[in-house]
């Protein structure tokens, strides 16, 4: 499976479909995965009734993205903020297959909400039922950003077929964080990404913003998309830049990691109760 | 919490005793922790019903180690072969106290078995409530090795209080596997406890075997064992020798994360009921 990601700074909606859509005509690749919000600021830096107004984009930026996959005969995952009933929003990715149509689509589960990053304020979490996209590629665990800190989603996902994991992301620290601290929390997300390919035996995606969004409290996203194998090793991996990145994923290579160590086999699922208590 | 972790090269019982005697008398810390079925060889690497023979120690092994514990004022972890009836076989770490009584038990959940490693032939899977185990310097999330790989036990333990996650393990190659494959298979062991650490936001200690067991199929054990903070970061690590390695753990830096970034808020046990099924 031929794979590109693309991690872009965000200017404007117009900027951003012009660099997308040069982008798509240029690769020749199976998938190609964006940021969250794709085709939007990072609205969540504020508590902002007005930011709602973002989410009228979601039928017009459907079809944007259905016909870039048809013209360019590419699976595209997407993620657009989804208006689904009065006082109902979702952060919602969207997976377009080759012929334009939509394969399906996942509303982020977990959503965070820390210092800049006011999320729940805007989302509601999925209720929906957790499991991979069928596309013409293969089964797509696609999840969202917050979702990459739970190995459960990850799990579940895997014990559902999924082929790969996929996580268009939105992160970054603040531009007077500690260097040093920013720099270890950038280790423990990939570490932990890179850990569920090594739980579930699949190759993973991710792929974040890059680039400072705002005024006051400036968010630097720090960029750093990457593919990793089903053994958690990193194959390519992008900088702190505008910066598209492809690679070639093995999938056998799940099939023969699951022979040589069967997780999958040796799970005590008879043990395992206490993982939907909230606190013991 | 002042921690030490002694990995050996087994020779005989008479000498790993010795060994462990002398360290323990050496250190000053509050918890040594000891590899994996730690005054035995790896008897696994062959179905043989002789070896059921190695359990007739487990009374007189529980009596070294809460002497040794009593003497020198530490917590010790070690790993012992438990008849607990007949037929009833159990692979069994035990937490010892500084006063020498025995603080807990944990026996192995997940049995492996894979070439050279017929755990399953010997080792019943525990069944016991998962939980850790209060001691004077906190509560150890006590597992072992094939544990390791499977993140639904380092959550359980830290959702039920775990301040740390202790991991004796024997895992080591065989001395004509491909090297690179190694290499890359200690990296998968080393992430994905280090991913147990960012998830659960606790400092992790992994103690491996080490050295060269067996005249026939030898198993080249490959140490590396190792402290990482709540962020998943090694802070100390031993090389593939005979080594005891000392380390400071600040628990107060779990607590500092927990605000920053709050994950335990936030699982969403209302979706993850999948989690205890085997396939879907």
């Amino acid at each position: 499976m031929k794979v590109s990601l693309f991690q872009f700074s965000f200017k404007s909606r117009k900027q951003a479909k012009k660099l997308i859509f040069k982008k798509a005509r240029s690769l020749e690749v199976d998938l190609l995965v964006l940021p969250e919000l794709t085709l939007l600021p990072y609205f969540c830096r504020k508590e902002n009734m007005k930011n709602f107004k973002y989410s009228k984009y979601y039928d017009k930026d459907i079809k944007f993205f259905s016909k870039l996959s048809k013209k360019f005969n590419l699976v595209i995952v997407a993620s657009l903020f989804e208006k689904q009933n009065e006082g109902i929003y979702y952060n919602t990715s969207i997976v377009f297959d080759k012929d334009g149509s939509i394969a399906g689509k996942y509303r982020k589960s977990h959503i965070p909400h820390d210092d800049n990053f006011y999320e729940k304020y805007y989302f509601t979490p999925s209720n929906d039922k957790i499991k991979p996209i069928k596309t013409s590629i293969g089964n797509l665990g696609v999840l969202i950003c917050w979702d990459q800190w739970f190995p459960e989603m990850a799990r579940i996902m895997a014990l559902k077929g999924a082929d790969i994991l996929i996580y268009p992301t939105a992160i970054g620290s603040m531009k007077n964080d500690n260097k040093k601290e920013t720099k270890s929390y950038i280790k423990a997300w990939k570490n932990i990404q890179k850990s569920h390919s090594i739980a579930n035996q699949i190759p993973l995606i991710s792929v974040n913003k890059v680039g400072i969004e705002g005024k006051k409290n400036k968010i630097n996203f720090w960029g750093n998309s990457f593919v990793c194998n089903a053994l958690g090793e990193i194959t390519k991996i992008a900088k702190n830049k505008e910066e598209a990145i492809s690679d070639v994923i093995d999938l056998s290579y799940s099939s023969k990691l699951k022979q040589i160590w069967p997780f999958f086999r040796d799970r005590r699922i008879d043990i395992y109760g206490d993982l939907l208590k909230r606190d013991i």
